[in-house]
């Protein structure tokens, strides 16, 4: 991973106004909150992924010689902001959610205590970071659960947006459930396992398919997947697959196929037959070609008989939905000559209502373990457990609920304190994602069936206290 | 832009059969084609693009010891293909379309000529860079057209995918038509005009909306361009902006404001009769929030008087159609010991049947100039013009057409000669991407309106000379 990002990596207009906020002596205490206003995938439910990411580089994250000398070419920006810029860097702190956690529209991922101005220049790189690859964790979530937690391959660098875009994938795609990755880079600095088989081209730079799985089989006896459709999958192809890999089993080798085109959930069954009637029975099906999760779960309830799944395009981009819609407001600030206020944006459209003021976000569990649903309080708020309580819908309304949770667990916890991790520190980058993964299958399992649906799932409740509710309301009715 | 990105960047089954070839003593000449399969976006056409990026970074993509010893963890290598590997790099010819020209599926849009492991270790970073950047100029020549022609502000770096993504999308956008970017380091590294209005954060960071107008207008008198929906756009927002913008006028400075939600159409309207009636003729009027070309189409059919349109999410990830479906095949072979073989995949999908030996692309023309059929052809057959040929469809079949064309341009050019650039190789990466805007524009022209238009547009004729469709028979005919 590239260690150092210029500061500069930020939307101008975060300059333009620091500038204006540096002029008017307005650098005073501030909280945003990082939100997303609904799932990707018309999912029940996101992994949050990336914050890992953003706060190693965050540290780096500053203003160099160069980058001043480009925004003096602007002519916008005068001699004692670009000295303060040339001092910058964030020293505020961050209270996140962990990695890898199961979440949900509207409650903080991120919450950030800083000055005005540090805080608006970190917004479009934490933006980037943390959408990206909370879109490609959950696409990828959802890609395992279809496969019944199969062996994925993540084979998306030659779609991938980008170098960047190839890197962060496959960082988020083995968070979100993959096995390992064909992208030998990613591979190499993230220490995930690297895969592959074989691409036409072998085949092709061969008198025959026989030849060219022959030789493959001779120098890779342990690891040799034939790829079946150069010429015909179930003449030419298979047939020649049978005959190295019997060759191969002779020497006490297993084998392998893969499937890239055609009707996979018709050839792979035909496939299986043939490898078992030649005696096969060991030998592993692999299937790629534009899969996603409806198709993954399409072949297995048609009970196609695959092993292991090469999913590239749409689990590197997000495919249909590419963009993850994660946003940074306004929640509070305390200015300089007056009291602390709790703000809010109001909008034209509902959905961009904002919650105002500094906020917690609690998950509330069933006595099975199970989750019943999260509730956005006022930070200072807590909510007992074997206690009845009543919860509010986010639009206001008349939609409420109660109920009295088992247990009851903070979500945000401070991980950066005056612009440093304090949180899992002393680990390394490599195990800061094991860390990731490993959360991502615990939270996995503590949601009911229902909300991990692919098709149309049950939605999870996300409400607020009463307090978070009466806050809202007497912020939002002055302007109505 | 990364000046080096390493050859690790690379789907590891090309390592294990580049290693294979090496074993075998298989390292001849071969050529494969870059191409692509469908347009995205069902668009009438695509602009290619990430061509001159790729050329830059491939005369420094090589492995470092560090990569090596990273191989020789996987168990998997020996040491002399090491040794092979650390003096590798790409020393063979490149012949491509020049950056900008607007391409079909199933012609060649890169023609690589060098031995087999070279052209293979390639092509995961070919498709990665000209995959990401073709899709997003081909979407911003469509918002481009959508909006007339008229302003597009590049606006994606927080919903792009990862920091490269947003640093390639910025490039690939100005190729396709935008008029600049709210990316600030994007802007330094590429040289494109940087810019922005407001955040809701400016406004929320005041006591009121006048004053937050008022203050960013005493400080950037020359661009205040208000955002209207913090509140209520047609209450408190356009009252505000007419206010602080007169006071603004008075001082000899226009403004503008900027909508972000609510029906863009109405308020676009309203706002505009709102400002007018106050004597504000010349301000001008942005509009954001989840734009694509769709939208601007319909919001200039019906009328909104924008004057310019702020392109994030959907612009610089591809929204709907997140990957361009680029493809590398292998064409012909020459293998040590025998003759010149042409080549192709027949697959079990004929849409992925590919087009054998060495080919090159010629764009046929009518007397008014305009673009007719583009031809793909074995590389020394020539298309004279004035003469009536007939050329063939792709898949064989009872479909060809005859034409007299006015003019014949060949589209594949040399661009690498042995492993480095001999086309304008002493422009600077700014004034090539210059050049390709120029030529995006210039190519637009060429064609007719009907292949443009956004929906359901005109199918362009991609054929084939009757000695390729030949060849092509040739090859399928013995594995059907």
């Amino acid at each position: 991973m590239d260690k150092n990002i210029s500061a500069l990596f930020t939307d101008f207009y975060e300059l333009t106004m620091a500038q204006g906020f540096w002029k008017r002596g307005m650098d005073s205490p501030v909280v945003f909150d990082m939100f997303f206003r609904r799932h990707p995938f018309d999912s029940g439910f996101s992994v949050f992924c990336g914050s890992e990411d953003f706060f190693t580089l965050l540290e780096n994250f500053r203003f160099s010689e160069d980058d001043l000398n480009f925004l003096r070419t602007t002519g916008i920006f005068e001699e004692g902001f670009l000295s303060y810029l040339r001092d910058w860097k964030f020293s505020g702190d961050i209270y996140a959610m962990a990695e890898g956690t199961i979440v949900f529209p509207n409650e903080p991922l991120l919450r950030i205590h800083g000055n005005l101005i540090e805080a608006q220049i970190i917004e479009g790189f934490l933006l980037n970071t943390v959408n990206f690859q909370s879109l490609i964790a959950t696409k990828t979530a959802r890609v395992y659960l279809a496969s019944k937690k199969g062996r994925i391959m993540e084979f998306g660098l030659r779609r991938a947006q980008g170098y960047n875009g190839a890197m962060s994938a496959t960082r988020a795609a083995f968070i979100g459930g993959a096995a390992g990755t064909s992208n030998t880079l990613g591979g190499k600095s993230l220490g995930i396992p690297v895969m592959g088989t074989i691409a036409h081209s072998w085949i092709m730079s061969f008198p025959s398919e026989r030849e060219a799985f022959d030789a493959y089989a001779e120098i890779y006896p342990q690891n040799s997947i034939f790829l079946l459709d150069t010429y015909n999958t179930l003449g030419s192809g298979i047939q020649s697959a049978i005959e190295a890999g019997k060759k191969l089993m002779e020497k006490g080798y297993n084998f392998g196929v893969r499937l890239d085109s055609g009707d996979i959930q018709y050839l792979s069954c035909e496939v299986r037959r043939k490898l078992d009637e030649a005696g096969c029975f060991d030998a592993k099906i692999s299937v790629s070609n534009d899969l996603d999760e409806e198709i993954i779960a399409s072949l297995i309830e048609h009970g196609a008989p695959i092993d292991s799944w090469g999913v590239g395009t749409h689990m590197v981009t997000g495919g249909n939905d590419a963009a993850f819609t994660g946003v940074y407001k306004l929640a509070w600030r305390h200015p300089t000559d007056g009291d602390e206020i709790n703000v809010m944006k109001i909008s034209d459209n509902p959905a961009k209502t904002t919650n105002p003021g500094i906020k917690q976000v609690y998950r509330l569990f069933n006595e099975d373990g199970t989750a019943k649903a999260d509730v956005i309080a006022v930070v200072d708020e807590e909510i007992p457990t074997n206690e009845e309580g009543t919860f509010f819908h986010p639009d206001g309304g008349y939609r409420q609920f109660s109920f009295s949770p088992a247990k009851v667990v903070p979500l945000l916890e401070k991980r950066i304190e005056k612009g440093k991790r304090c949180v899992d520190a002393n680990l390394s980058d490599h195990e800061r994602m094991i860390k990731s993964r490993k959360n991502m299958e615990e939270q996995l399992d503590l949601f009911h069936q229902s909300f991990k649906r692919l098709l149309n799932p049950h939605v999870y409740k996300v409400s607020l206290t009463e307090k978070l509710s009466e806050l809202k309301k007497s912020l939002i009715l002055p302007h109505l």
